[in-house]
C-alpha cells in the first residue's frame, strides 16, 4: 500500500542559466517539472511512500522524466504511450521589475489521452490519499473525465482525495477553470486554494477566512487551505480555521513552493499529525524549496524540522 | 536585389553535451537548424546576398533563431505568427556503433501553415536562385501548395528554381515522398539529391551517373547534383558529368554538412563560376562544415579557398 | 531611412563567471559592448530602425562584435579595417564593498583611424536622429575629428543629433574632456549628462534642474537630460522641466543601463511621444536591463509597456 | 521476486572534464560507480528486473549514489549506516600514452562493515541470480566472510550465483587475491574472468579456451566466460566452448564496458537465451557502453538489437 | 626569512555549483580550503611573505593542493607522504533558512601524523609570527603534540605564536576542545576567538570585552582578538581594548572570512601598524573576502585601502 | 642557484570551448602560455629548478599570468610595469582540413620595454642554463638588444646558453628572422630549430643531418637539435647525430609539445644525462603534453619514465 498516489503531467523544464532571457540563451538546464509529481517527491521527503501516475512517450524524453523522478525516490507508474508529445515548458528566471515567465508547450501531450482503464484502480483504491491538481483536468476533456472519474474511484475506496486548485491562465481562461473545477469539488475532502485564484476564478474577494469557511460549507468538504504566498496560509478543519506564518526565505527559485507545501501538509496528515502541525511542516517545507534551484523539495525530514525547533545554523561544521 | 532566397523550417536544435544521452542529460546545447536556412548561410558565407524566408511564432522561441540566423549574416524575412508552436529537435550524438539520432518534435508548427500570399512575391521574383528542400511540403499539406506556388512564382519571373531532396524517414513514407515530390521535379532547374535518398524512394539502384542522366532527361532539369557522402559527389549538366571527389575530414558534426555543399554549390554558380568549380566549393565547403558543432557552415570564403589551393597548416601562427 | 543612426566603439566584453575574479578565473564570458550600439539595441527593441556605424578588424574578433549585435535586430555598417587591434574590456563584477571594476585594452583599436569619408554620409542625412557618446572622440584625435563632422553633417540635413557625456576617468583626464566635449555641445539637439559627470568634468556642484537650464540655454540645445542614478533623471525641453523617478530593480548587471535609458527615450521620441511620455519608457527600459546579464537592453515593447501600467507579475504561467 | 541480486560497493566517481588532469583541475564531474550496480544496470536495460543491495552512509553523499541508481531504474536495497565513509575514486581520462588513471579513496566505507544479517536474505533466495565481484571481498574481512555467506545462502536457495573476478591491483596482492577468490570459487555457477587477471593472479598463461575448460572442471562450474578485450570474448558451457568477437566501437569512455557485458549476458540468460546469442548480447552492450561518457549503460533493448541486426544508421532522422 | 609560518590543514573543498545540493548535483567546484593557508593567503596579500606547512599525500590530489595554493602567491613546505589520505571537505551552500552545511572527510588525512621533525624548524625560528588554528590538534592526538612543541619551538626562538581557535564542532566536542586548547593557550601571543565559541566552549556568557582582559590575564598573552561576527571585533592588548565595527557586504561566500581577518591583522602587525589600525585592516579584508566565490581572501592591499579610505566605487572605470 | 632560467614573454591564451570558432564563441578558456614558460614548467617537472623572467602589466591580468605559472611549480622573477599591456593571443581549435589558428593581440606588451637592467644579472650567472627562445627578439628593437644581453651576461659567466629557433611567421618576415637570428647564434651552446623553420628562413632544403652538423660548425655550438614533428627529432653533438623518433599520441592539444621537447631535454642534460638519453625524455614528454588540453607539459618524471619503459597502462586502477 502507497501512502500518496497522485496523477497528473510532469513537463520538461528547460531553463537558460542564471538570468539569462531564453531569446539569447545558447544552453538550456533541464529539469522534471510538474505540480502533482513535485507534490508526491515533498510528501515522499517527510516520510509518506509516494507514487506518481501519468502517461508520457516512450521515448528518450519521457525516460528522462521518469529518471529524475526516480531519482527523487519517489516509486512511478507511466503508461508508456506510442503516440502524443512529451510536454515542454520554457522557463525564463527574472529579478524584479522583470518577471518570471513560462511558455508552456505541452499541447498533445501523451499525457491528454490518458484514460482511468490505463492505470491499476488499485493503487488509487489502497492509497492513503489521491491527489490532483486543477491544472490536469485543464489540459484535455478526456483527462477532464479520467479526474473525475479517478475521484469517484478513490472516494468510493474511502481514499481520502485532494486537489491543489493551482489556476493557470495560459490554460483556461477564469470562466472555463470555474465551470470545470466546481464539477470536482464535491468529490473532494481536501482542497487547496491560493486566494489570489479563488479571487480569479470564484470571483470571490473577501476575508480568507470566510472563504475557507464557505467554500468547506458549500462542498462538504473536510479540510480548505487557503494559501497567501508571503502572507502564509490558513486551514478550515472541523469549522476551526488554524493560521500559520510563511517563513522567511532568501528566494533562489520560488517555483514549485506551493506544491512543497502540499505534498508536506498531507504527508504529516497521513503520519497522523494533527492539521495545525501539518501546516507548520508545510510552510517549513516551503521556505526550504525557495532556496532551491529545481522545482522539487529536495529536502530531509530534518532539514524541516532544524527549522520548525528554530535551530538556524548558518554555517553548520 | 537578393541572390539567394530561401523557404523553409528552421528549429531550435536541443543537444546534449559531448556524447551525454537525451535520456539523463542535465542541459542541452541550442542552435538553430534548418535545410533551408543552413544553404543560405553557406551560400552568404561564399559571397551570396541570401535571404531566407519562413513563418515562426512571435515568441521568445522564433525570436531565437532569427537572431541567430542574423548573427550568421543572412536575411530574414519572417511572418510572425499568433499561433502555431516553435519546431524543436532534440539531437543525441553518438559515436559508432551508437548512431546520432534525432527525435523530431515540430508538428502543428507555425510554419506548416504558411501560405503564398503571407510573403512579398517580389523577393522571389528578383532573386537570382530560389531553393527549398523536399522536407518543405513534407510538413504540411498547406506548405506543399505553397511550395508549388512559390516554385511557380519563381520560374515565371526567369528565377533560377533549386531544391535539395533531402528525406527524412522520421516525416513521411518513401511513396508518400516520391508522389509529392515528383509533381514538383517539373518546376526545377537544379536537383539535388542523395544516392541513398533516390534508392529509398525512386527505388533507384543503379548507376549514380545514369541516374543523373535519367532525372534530367525526365524531369527536363538544367542540373543533376547526385552526392555519396564519402564517396563524393557528380553533377550533370549540359549533358555533361562532372566527378568531384569528397575532401577528408575529421568529422565533430555530420549534420547540416549537405546543406553546407547546396549553399556553396549555389554561391558560386551565382558568382559565375562553372558547375565544375562550384562543385570544388561545395566539396571543400561541406568539409569544413564537418569541423563545426553546430549545424551552419560558419565559414569564410578565405577558409574553403585555403582547401582548394591546398594550403592546409596544422597550426596557423 | 534609418530612424537612428549610432556612431561609436564596441569592444568585446571579456567578464570572469559569476563573482569570480579576473586574477584566478579559468574563463571568461563573451559579450559585445559598447555604449552606442547599446543605445541602438535599446532604440531598435522599442520600435526604431536602427543602424550602427563603426570601423573593425577584418578578423574573426570584428566579426564577432558584428555577429552578435546583429544577433539583437539592428543594421551595422562596418568599415572592416587591414589594420587596428580588436577593443577587448575585462569587466570583474564586485558585490559591495568590492566594486565592480573595468580594464580597458582599446589602445589602436581600429576604430581609433576612422575618418568621416569612409562612411556613407547620406545614412546620417536620411536618419531621425544621429547619436554618439563622449567616450567617442575620447578615443583619438582623428576620432574627435570625425565625431565633429559627423555631428556637422547631421545637423546640416536636419537630422536631430544627440549625445551621452559618458565621462570615462580611465581615458581621459576631467579638464581635457572638458575642453573637448564643449566644443561638441553647440552642435548638439539632445544632450544627455549623469549629474555626476557634470560635478567632475563641468565642475557643476548646484540643482540638476538648474544644471539642466544652464546647458540647454548656454549651449542652445533643444533637449537636456541630466541622469541621477537610482534617484531618477529630469529633463529641461520647451524651458519645462520634467522630473522621472527610476523604477526599482533588483540588480543583476547595471552596466549598460545608462545606454538602455538614452536608447529607448531616443525611439519613443522618433515616435512621436513627448519628453514626459519618453522619460518613462526611458526610466522603465533602464530598469529592465538591470534585471540582464549582458550590457544590452534585450526587452521588448511590451515587456516595457508592462511595467509603465504596473502590471508586474511574479511569475507569468 | 526478482531477476537479478547484485551486491556491492558503488562510489562516487570524481572525474575532471574532458582530458584535465586531476592535479590542475577546477571541477569534478560526478558520477555514481560500482561494478555490481553497473550490472544490475545493464542487466535492468536488457529487460532484467535488478535489485542492488549495499551499505552507505546515512548522508547526502550516500543519497547521492542511490538517487543516480535509481535514475537509471534498478531498485535498491540500502542499509543506511551511521558510521564509515562514502567511498570515492578520482578519474582521470587519460589518451595515449598518457593512460587513464584511477585513485581510490574508499577506505573505511561504510560498506565494509555490511554482514549478511543486516540484509533481508529472501531478497536473495528469490533471485534468479546473485552476482557479486572480486572487489568486493578486497575491500575488508567482514566483507569477504559476508560474500561468503551470501553465495552460500544463495547456492542452498536453488538461485544462481555469479562472479566476475574484476581483479584490482590497487587494492590487493595477486597472492592476495588468489587466496581469497579461489575460496569462493567453488560456490559458483558463472565464473567471469579476463585473460590478464587469470595470467596475474592465476599465473596462468596458456590458452583462454583451455584456460575456461580447467577452471569450469576444478571447481564445478556451470559457466565460464573468458574475456580478451578488443579480442572478444568466450564462454565454456556444458563443455562446449563459445566465441565472441568484440564489436568495434569508437571509445569515449572504456569504464564499465566489463561490466555492461556481464550484466546484459546474465540478463539474456535470465530471458532464456542460450549461452552463444547471451554473448553476442553482452559483446554489442559493451561496444555501446563504450560510447557513453559515464560507467553505466544507460542503452535500451533496441539500441542493442539494432547492433545484432546490423542496422547500424549514422545519423537516425 | 619569512614573516609568517603558519601549520595546518588544507583540505579540497568540493561545493556544488550555486545553490545545489549535493544529494543531486552532478558536479563539484573544487578549491583547496584550510584556516592557517587562508591565513597564510591573506597575510601575503597584504604584504607579508608567508609560508604555509604540512604534510600532504604524494599524489596528484596532494599536488592540486599545493598548486592553488602557489597560484595564491605564498610558499609551501610540505612533506610528501606515501601514506594517509587527502582531507576533503564537501560545501553546500545554502540561502536562509537552509544553512551552508558541511561534509567532513578528512580522517586520516596524510597530516594527522606529521611529526615536528620532519619539518624545518629554522623556518619556525626566523620568522616573525608562526600561527595556526585551534582545528590543527583536533585532528590527531599526534597533531595535538605536533603543536605544542612547534609553538614551544616558535616561543624559545623569540617568534610571536598566534593561534585562531577555530572551534568545530564536528570534529571534537566543547569539553575535549576546552581540554587541550587551554592547554596550548598558555604559549601563546596572540589569540583570536569567536564570542560563540567562547560560549560553547569555554561556557563564557559576559561580556566580550570582559571575555578579552580575562584570557588576556589567564594565559598572560600579550594581544586577545574576540570576534563577533556582524557586529564586529574587538582586540584586547596592553590592557587596552580597541573596538572595530564589520564593514557591510554582500555576501557572496562567507568562509573564510574569519581567516581574512586574521591573516590581515597579523600582517599589518608584522608590518608595524598598532593594534587599532591592523584591525581596520582585518575588517576591511573580511569583507572583501565575502564578495568572493573561494574561501581565499585574493584581494590586493590596495582594494582593502580603498575600503578603508572610504573611496568606494560602484564601477570603477 | 637556479639549474635553468628563461627569458621571454607569456600571454593569456583565449580560446573557444572545444571546436567552437571565435566568430561565434560565447566563452573562452583562459590559460597562460608561451615558449619560455612552458620550457620551465617541463624542466621542472622532470627535475630542475627553475625560473621565469619577464615583465608584465601591474594588473589583475598579469598576476593572472604569474599565478598560473606558480601553479605550476615554477619560479617567477618578474617586472611589474604600470605601462604596457598584457599580452593576449586568441586560439580556435581545428580538425582537420580546418587548421588550428591563432590571432596574436601582443603589441604593446610591457614585456616589449624590458631592458636587461630591470632583472637580477646574478640569476643568469648563476643559472646552468640560460633559455630563450627566438620569438622574444621578434617582439621589439629593445627585446633584440636585451635578448643580446643576457646571452652574453650568461656566456660570460659560463651559464650554458640555449635557444629554440620557434619561427612565427606572423610575427616576422623570414629574412628579418634571419638577420636578427644569425647574430643570436654565434652566442649559443644548444640551438633548437625545427626542419620547417630551417627550410622556410634559412632557405636550407637538404638533409637534416646535414643540417645540424652545418649549423654546428658555422656558429660553433656544442650542441644542434633539428626537430622534424612526426618524423621525431635528432641531436647533433661532439660531431655524433642521435636519432629519436616521436612517441606515437593521440592527440588532445598539440600546442606546446615542442616545448616541452626543449624543457624535458634541458632539464635531463641538467641532471647529468647524454644526449641520447635526454633526447627520449624529449620525445616522451611531448608526446605526453599532446594527450593535455593546455599549452604546458603537466606531467611527472614518472609518467615520463612510465613510457620509456614501455609500461603503458590503458586503465591503471
Amino acid at each position: 500500500m502507497t501512502d500518496l498516489v497522485t496523477f497528473g503531467e510532469t513537463m520538461l523544464r528547460l531553463s537558460p542559466p542564471g538570468n539569462e532571457r531564453i531569446e539569447s540563451t545558447s544552453a538550456f538546464d533541464v529539469h522534471a517539472a510538474g505540480a502533482e509529481s513535485n507534490v508526491a517527491v515533498a510528501a515522499n521527503r517527510l516520510g509518506a511512500d509516494a507514487t506518481w501516475l501519468s502517461k508520457l512517450p516512450d521515448s528518450p524524453l519521457g525516460r528522462r522524466v521518469v529518471g529524475e523522478l526516480e531519482q527523487y525516490g519517489i516509486d512511478t507508474e507511466v503508461v508508456w504511450s506510442q503516440t502524443g508529445r512529451q510536454g515542454v515548458y520554457y522557463l525564463e528566471t527574472g529579478t524584479s521589475p522583470r518577471g518570471t515567465t513560462v511558455i508552456y508547450d505541452r499541447e498533445d501531450a501523451a499525457v491528454t489521452t490518458a484514460e482511468p482503464t490505463e492505470f491499476d484502480a488499485g493503487l488509487i483504491k489502497d492509497a492513503g490519499i489521491f491527489f490532483t491538481s486543477g491544472i490536469t483536468p485543464a489540459l484535455s476533456e478526456t483527462l477532464r473525465e479520467t479526474t473525475l472519474t479517478m475521484l469517484k474511484t478513490a472516494r468510493n475506496a474511502g481514499t481520502t482525495t485532494a486537489m491543489d486548485v493551482n489556476y493557470r491562465e495560459k490554460l483556461w481562461s477564469p470562466a472555463k477553470a470555474r465551470e470545470t473545477l466546481t464539477t470536482l469539488f464535491p468529490g473532494l475532502d481536501v482542497l487547496v486554494i491560493a486566494a489570489r485564484d479563488a479571487e480569479t476564478i470564484l470571483e470571490y474577494e473577501g476575508d480568507p477566512r470566510q472563504l475557507a469557511h464557505q467554500l468547506g460549507s458549500q462542498y462538504d468538504l473536510e479540510t480548505v487551505i487557503v494559501t497567501q504566498g508571503e502572507r502564509g496560509a490558513l486551514a478550515w478543519h472541523d469549522n476551526v480555521v488554524h493560521d500559520q506564518d510563511a517563513y522567511e526565505a532568501e528566494t533562489v527559485n520560488p517555483v514549485g513552493s506551493g506544491d512543497a507545501f502540499t505534498g508536506a501538509f498531507l504527508a504529516r496528515r497521513l503520519a497522523g499529525d494533527d492539521v495545525g502541525r501539518a501546516l507548520e511542516y508545510g510552510a517549513a517545507t516551503a521556505a526550504l524549496k525557495r532556496t532551491l534551484p529545481g522545482d522539487v523539495a529536495l529536502v530531509t525530514a530534518s532539514d524541516v524540522e532544524n527549522i520548525l525547533s528554530e535551530r538556524n545554523v548558518l554555517i553548520d561544521r
